[in-house]
């Protein structure tokens, strides 16, 4: 039945949600988490409903650190099943044998960040499968480029797997299947994350990267308050064009169309649950039988932001264990591979 | 650049449409096509164009002939490059070292009419790649039945690969990624075939055999002047509920839903190119944080169904290809595999 450990590094928004999804996923046991202070294993299967309430109000907010910023105890470490630890990802290394997976649900404010996580996998030899929820074009060519040593390691590595890239992207590809030739991708979401707010600061400072005047390193340096006046600003609604988003690159790389044939942009809302705007993949090309039209995806507005990046973060990292099991190694686009349920 | 060579069995519509697309599909080389006269075989690839134009007007009426009904010749014997045989199977597999992939484009008019194809290329030790664009839901287990043989030939089976089942089965298994229960899948196709309908007289007649009143072997026995009574009774455009497709085991095998769960419906216009209705994928469920909500799929109005069928065929066939060549064997459904492009 649990025919899937797979671990989560980081237990900010992302890595709490991917545990509390997984309790609905068959055939996934969670067996491990941490975050750059702690580590919490059981082979037997973690208790996520402890680990949860004892992380809960986990940010991943400034400088990459996914660790408690409020409240009693610092990160994963205030679970009753973890333990401090200055070595998390050595200890998950050290654990691989029972570990299929790895969900990187870090946050990747600098550009290399999830490569050179990926890189201390490879060094210790581990071979399983790694799972990445980032969304920058730039960092799927730093992953290919490290493509040989994850095949030497035995790693399928699964990248640009949450919503935009991922899902998304994933769609697109589908709805490519009708066309000889692509003309145009269009992804346009809308998020609204009120009560999620708190648990998502990581995500909301890497959209503002994606404003005007703004990118990876001013947004890094912004204080709290700081995003606080930019969110002001917008009146808590901020409409974001031309995202540098990978499922340009991923699209490309999976030779469905050029890069620049692929536009993402969003609306986020701050101030309210409900979404701004409806989460649309539009894909517009050419027939055989020399026709033009456009098809689309829609998600229903009732999803969340979480439901949309987690589901789908676990359904890849399950296609991405049954390759890994199947000797294939290597990097691999959503574009690639379709989701388990 | 042309890593795949395919076969086809069978050059009524669907094959003919499949040797059509594949001229725009990078990596693919068609190499033979048969039906159950003759064979068209080139390894350095066929000349499409030839052969398209000689057996222009291939019909799949009666009986799971796939054999030039009208005009000069019979069959894809009309073609330049064909020869008779007795034997068109066993000849593709005499060659099968240098042909990757089968795509089965033979009507399905006996419920185990492609089971027992199969059979004939496991009996022969067939190494390879096998698509199929079956529609009825109980061949899915009698091909699930035979999955050892498979296995041991050597044999990747893609089954359900065409529209429905095929591309929205894909649609359908992709939306369900935002939940973590799926409460029901709605396939509503349109199908506009006034220019087509020549091309596709098999399609039709398999789809009458949904209408309440007929099945498959009823059907089967209609002369075609009893088909155009029956189109003319309903002014040519026919409506269908509770259609017996595949989608629905195929989404249960692949765990994402009851088989009851999922419905399959449509309408076909056989006196217009325009589509009847827009076909659209609708997946409701619940996510994991409570909420209920439809992710919805729809195909731009002038795709055309041969568009859909033999797009997905194509890429569903790559996708297999590589499942084989990484020794996946088996039968795989279409939420098992992403298409390529």
């Amino acid at each position: 039945m649990h025919d899937i450990r797979f671990a989560v590094l980081g237990t900010g928004g992302i890595g709490r949600r991917a545990l509390d999804v997984s309790r609905e996923k068959p055939g996934l046991l969670p067996v491990a988490a941490c975050d750059r202070n702690g580590i919490a294993i059981d082979h037997d299967g973690l208790d996520v409903d402890e680990l949860l309430a004892a992380t809960e109000g986990n940010v991943a907010s400034d400088g990459g650190a996914a660790v408690k910023q409020h409240g009693a105890g610092a990160g994963v470490v205030a679970s009753a099943q973890a333990r401090s630890t200055e070595t998390p990802i050595e200890d998950i290394i050290a654990e691989s044998d029972a570990i299929d997976a790895v969900l990187i649900a870090l946050p990747n404010l600098e550009h290399d960040f999830i490569p050179r996580v990926a890189e201390r996998f490879t060094g210790a030899g581990y071979e399983g499968v790694l799972v990445d929820v980032l969304k920058r074009s730039r960092v799927i060519g730093m992953l290919d480029g490290r493509a040989d040593s994850f095949e030497e390691s035995g790693i399928t590595f699964v990248c640009g797997a949450g919503a935009t890239p991922g899902f998304l992207t994933g769609a697109a590809a589908l709805a490519a299947q009708s066309f000889v030739e692509i003309e145009s991708v269009e992804i346009h979401w809308g998020v609204g994350l009120k009560s999620g707010y708190e648990d998502n600061r990581g995500t909301v400072r890497e959209d503002i990267a994606h404003l005007p005047g703004y990118d990876i390193e001013t947004a890094r340096e912004l204080t709290d308050e700081e995003i606080e006046g930019i969110v002001d600003e917008h009146d808590g609604v901020i409409e974001f064009e031309e995202m540098e988003h990978a499922d340009d690159v991923l699209l490309e790389r999976a030779g469905i169309c050029d890069a620049d044939d692929v536009s993402v942009g969003g609306i986020l809302d701050v101030r309210s649950d409900e979404k701004p705007t409806t989460t649309t993949v539009s894909v517009t090309g050419r027939t055989f039988d020399g026709e033009h039209a456009t098809n689309t995806f829609e998600l229903g507005d009732e999803t969340s932001m979480a439901a949309n990046v987690n589901g789908p973060a676990l359904g890849y990292l399950k296609a991405g264990v049954q390759r890994n099991r199947a000797g294939e190694y290597g990097v691999f686009g959503p574009a690639d591979l379709m989701p388990e349920f």
